[in-house]
């Protein structure tokens, strides 16, 4: 069936104009004013932003971690990611050192396939590089439609990967046409710090924040900078807390090195007072890297708006305070490290960015939605609000003024890490593949209606665009 | 009469998509697949690319200088422009020391009206500050629409100001809305260079690459960066050329002063030794700041591709070469400074920016186009492919191949600084608000069809986005 | 008559050593341990540190500045620098624009001849480059001994240089074998700022700070850098004040630039605020640069540690709070700049910096003596304790704990820009040329007993090293 | 005996002048103008400098490596150095993962006790930190004399530490009162590349410096700078080769870290085409880091005026072509790492950098001998012509020109590293403790006649200026 969705400001990465929409079989098929169309349903959306749907590029959902498991999964995840604006996740696929990375491929879809609520991808952790890995690779950017790798510099006997491991990635992916992900923290001296913390006794959630000092975060972010350039590979960093991260990108790219920053919500309006709440409050807001000194939350939205930093993820990680969170009472080493984000990432965003001036509204558009598109072989798919592309598309009031609360979020998880925080701005409805997921306000989708997106390769765009014939 | 664009391939500053788009009243009124019209003139665009008309934000039409005058005026001056792919130029407007400035704006009006086949605006040259320029000031934002002002750090006893003159325009500008332009040079060595080479007798061209180095450029877009960091004011460096010059400008903004920055195409692909052509050939490649050594062509696309840069200015200054470079032959300093290079912007960054992989199509867009028209208050309605902006559009051949000559282009001047260049694609058709300039490559608009366009404030489409209620 | 010092430990730039030290015929005749000579006067220095008499670069005796004159002449400053353990002062030779150079000589050897109780040398300042100026220029650096130029970049329409004016002083310096040295301000906005603070009836001591921000010396320091980098000169950055400054240089020095800074006690130890002491007293802490803000403290110090500066001047230049400093009540720019620093310099040096570990007792040595020494033209005969220099030699209590205040120092002026503060260390006794001047922490020396010292050239200590065959 | 050195020109790191000195008890006794004494020799050091014995704190002397030991021992390596005017050198004993340290200190000095032919001292490698390393740290450095600890950031799995043993040995060191030492390469990427180069069959030596760039060598340098800025520790930067580490080091220092770097004679003659030598001749320049490319050299010579690196060691580590770079050629990790270079280390220095006007003749002495013994505890004992101070000395004659030959040297070694370079100024006899050891160019001193080294803790000599009472 039609849709036309009427008198909203459609606002892209580059645009912001009064039209409406004309939706039709999944797809954006016109725009103009006064569009009419027979026996369309007529979306009013009068007073309302228009965006394309959000894309997440960075969450974990139903995803195991020190004994314990991601209170959201694949459903109630992907729900409040709906909620939140957003249309797209792509989740991070862990895998078992020794086993086929296929294997861990074919678990990542039985978590997802029937409990998606909206399309999704996956990233591939790689924690080893052997002659199977090699193998296997190819055949997974193209069978599989992954095409991001990630890579640990921290989590030491974990996740944590050496640098050859690292470097190596990096020409393979380069090869390969797919991008490298990496997580940017020196995990051999984290280790050491934690280890003497808890051998002096300090087990409270702040020594999380003070055994991984930013410094660590900045070497490391270096130093992946460095093989990237040695490799001439590119890389995407993920979940950049700090003013010396984003310096270490932004030397490199302006040598010419093609490397991309990601920041997440909690690093723009949390800091690391809060690891200090009393009752154990702190562990709340346990992620890795930490949350910083509030200083730095000026740098990472500068750093939005000048373009040395890309994109947001949410790096949605749900634990329970009771339950989870609480493993570590006795031990900060012991607390699932992550927290909710998906459902007030965009929200956030808006409220904290464009409305108060930090960002502009295209800039929104770009870092929530259409850079991580086009990154990670989604565009225009996915991305924009363009003829010919998925109608996934949130109606966003722009005027309401809401508090944020586990009392009203919809993720599985039993707090909020904004909570209390005053924001302006809320989707209305939003639509997925051109039906709607939220309608006023309410969940009206589906799970496993969310479809698995094959993702192209790294660059394919830019490929497009710069040499290949026209299509005739 | 209503028109429709068919099978092409749009591109903006963000999106890439295949569409049809409807053409009403001036203004593009739909967008979408397989469009259709009563009596709609249809346009077959098979194979091309659809871009938003370039916006040249630098140019001098009919402009004296140092005893003569540019030769390309506003007729030719913006045919050109057309055949090249550009719908919208603003051109600066030349003060006198002690004149009220609203005569120099009468008498630029008087150059333009009648003669210009495009649309344009001014920009306005502020050599120093008196009490009567301050009273002038916001009514020629307001009434006028000219919201950009010009000041010169070189040109000494010409139209050079003083640091105390930059700075108070700076904060005037800040309080009224306008965005502040410089020349970044410093004229007080240059000026002391220029005599030191003439009294040895090192008259030819390439002094005057000689006296004006590079230091000379970083220095003074250091000290400008500085001023409007002091003054929490807004900055647009003109005529970029060289890494040091990038790099004071990358160091403001990353610390989070409001600075843009743009380069020329003669910058990217030109160099240095142009100057040191026989038979005084090196005449013809004089512009101030000049062409510098080829090592600065690599940073300057970087810096394009990276955001560090963010426009391309023509700084059209035309002057025949038998007859006004000329002057010079005797003494450098006596050959009038510029080129001819507004024709061939867009065709230079499209072949060597775009097919050789250095930027994508979107930032082609967004460099030519978009962002001019976003900070020089034109924006939505020049500078991008949407509904409801003015249907100044351009049908790009990305495939053709040809030689840029004096034999082929269109200015009036005697020779084409690019001469020999071969470049990948040209514009087929060129539309200004909906109607024809160039059709099949031949010019079918009318000299004074052009408007002059009163331009918004600085910002105003940052503020609309961020601070305003929507409209009802 | 042979003098013995005898037990003391002996400290250079280099060297820390306990012996005895013959002083014959104004030098230094041999160091060793347990010296005897035939009616040598014994001089115990048990438990006292030995240095060579302080050089203090940068002194203002007798100047005449606006409508007034310093309180201390070449008599008082000079007595008051030996009993503050220097014993050689460089001070600066205002000209006059369109006078001869040589007339400034003549009177500021007028001024000093017969009231100097210390050896002193001058510094030249240099206003404009005439044809008159270039042609006596080769002349003073060899007849005269001056071979040192001062250039003023702010005090806008009274010493203010313009930036060509500079350059080429840098580059006849350079040939003349003479070294250029700096105020680095940028006058024409701090003379803004100054007016917009007046008109706006801002007139306390505090807007003599917030009108000479430190972007405005940091910004004048880059630019005099890269001149100097251009001409291939060699530049002296007096009375660095902030860290803006101090980049500059050391980014500059890092490409092989011939650049050294100096600043002075005051910057190290007193800070902004005192410019907001109640009724007035502001007034005592107006330096040119002003007091920067606290943080700046420990910038200088590191820098001085890390060789990034290399020397300290007093910029003694003194003016009476009653009946001088008040000519500024109603007005800041009317307070004369400067204040009493010539006695204090060396014990702030060492109590604050070797006492509290922030520089070495040989970089103490280095930064108040020696590297002046060298720099300057004085070296080996001044600036360290070694065989063959000029005996001029300070025994130095290193134990001594007491409070700098007006009540004790010797300057003529009414206060102590360093009232209150505890030092430990002090001068027991000083030796010029062999003679005690301070004897058991009295004067004993005589006025106009000084010498001028004719400097050798730039450098001539490095070709002397380097290049030229040793005498047979 | 009582011995006069007369008539030659001392030079210190501080100072240039002529004087005599008398010898007495092995030590410097007087200094003066026309000594005399009975009894003594006299030594007519006319048209000569006079130099403190040079300190190499960066031998590697009798120590096996890949299966192979280096041709230098104690005996010929000590007296190649004391005929380069070297009186003290300081080598790396190597210690095995599991055994005592004090095992590997034993068979260090049974290695130097009867062949030293001048006085030395040890550093000690740390390749892992257990709690028995722990334990035995302490009593090393007070009862040995051992106050510097090496760590290898390269040579996978041989002596490579991992990050957190870097850093705990900064932790520990700091507070025991040591240096840290650091090999700065990535030694994971250079395992990855090497291995990558042999498969590929690139065997040849010029692979060793194409798999061991210059971009591995700054990362690891600025991440051992980060650690040491995070301990607040005190680190020391062995054999810096290039423009990418010394950026490190000097960003370091100007943030006030405690970091120092080296740099030696090969990588400011010598560049990376050296190792493309046919015949295998390449193999006789495999150094790690390897030589780079030429424009390294002005950085690294900059580096030393300006001081941004401040030691020169030699990293002699010799081996012979035939029978042991040998074994590398059909493979170039085979080739023995290092080479010959103890003995013109000093000569090289004067020649290119003081008789070139790089470094001035007082740096030249700081950075090949007074620097070394102030940083690793063995000044004012050695490092220095003072009074008290060991009569190490070198009398220097500064107007000769000769060859640097294999077949003039006194290594072991069958080739020289700087075969047929011609440089200026030669030792013509060298002092240790006061008795010659090189005589007109004669070797006349006795193997095992040195001395090994206790050496004083890292700083002692800052905190005995900065804190300590004079002594009575």
């Amino acid at each position: 069936m039609k849709k036309i969705i009427k008198n909203g400001t459609i606002a892209t990465a580059a645009d912001t104009y009064q039209a409406d929409i004309l939706i039709e079989n999944e797809k954006i098929a016109m725009i103009g004013k006064d569009l009419t169309a027979d026996g369309a349903e007529i979306i009013d959306a009068k007073g309302a932003y228009i965006f394309p749907g959000g894309i997440d590029p960075h969450t974990h959902l139903d995803m195991p971690f020190g004994g314990t498991t991601t209170k959201d999964d694949y459903e109630t995840g992907t729900i409040a990611a709906a909620y939140g604006g957003t249309t797209t996740i792509i989740d991070f696929c862990l895998t078992e050192k020794g086993a086929p990375l296929k294997e861990a491929i074919d678990t990542w879809h039985k978590k997802a396939t029937e409990k998606a609520a909206i399309d999704y991808g996956f990233h591939l952790m790689i924690s080893e590089i052997t002659d199977e890995v090699l193998a296997e690779l190819p055949r997974i950017i193209v069978d599989e439609g992954i095409t991001s790798f990630k890579v640990f510099m921290a989590y030491k006997n974990v996740f944590q990967a050496d640098d050859a491991t690292l470097y190596r990635t990096l020409l393979q992916a380069k090869e390969l046409g797919a991008l490298v992900m990496v997580h940017a923290e020196n995990g051999d001296v984290i280790d050491y710090l934690t280890k003497q913390a808890l051998e002096k006794g300090n087990t409270d959630p702040i020594y999380h924040a003070l055994t991984r000092p930013p410094e660590l975060e900045g070497e490391a972010t270096g130093r992946a900078a460095k093989l990237t350039e040695m490799a001439n590979g590119q890389l995407y960093v993920v979940h950049v807390t700090c003013e010396e991260a984003v310096e270490k990108i932004t030397e490199a790219r302006n040598k010419g090195v093609d490397i991309w920053g990601e920041t997440c919500p909690q690093y723009l309006v949390l800091d690391q007072t809060y690891l200090e709440k009393p009752h154990f409050e702190g562990s709340k807001y346990v992620w890795s890297p930490p949350l910083r000194e509030k200083k730095n939350q000026e740098v990472l939205w500068n750093a939005l708006k000048m373009g040395q930093l890309q994109t947001i993820g949410s790096d949605q990680c749900s634990f329970d305070f009771k339950g989870q969170k609480d493993l570590g009472r006795e031990d900060f080493t012991k607390i699932p490290n992550g927290g909710p984000t998906i459902e007030d990432r965009m929200s956030i965003l808006f409220s904290e960015g464009v409305m108060k001036g930090r960002i502009t509204l295209n800039q929104f558009v770009d870092v929530t939605s259409t850079r991580a598109a086009k990154l990670f072989g989604l565009f225009p798919k996915k991305g924009t609000i363009a003829v010919g592309s998925d109608a996934d598309i949130v109606i966003f009031d722009p005027e309401v003024e809401r508090t944020i609360s586990v009392d009203t979020h919809h993720m599985a998880v039993d707090y909020n890490a904004f909570e209390g925080m005053e924001v302006t701005g809320e989707p209305v409805s939003v639509l997925s593949r051109g039906e709607f997921v939220i309608k006023d306000k309410q969940f009206v989708g589906e799970a496993g209606k969310g479809q698995f997106l094959k993702r192209e390769k790294y660059n394919a765009e830019w490929k497009r665009a710069a040499g290949k014939k026209l299509p005739v």
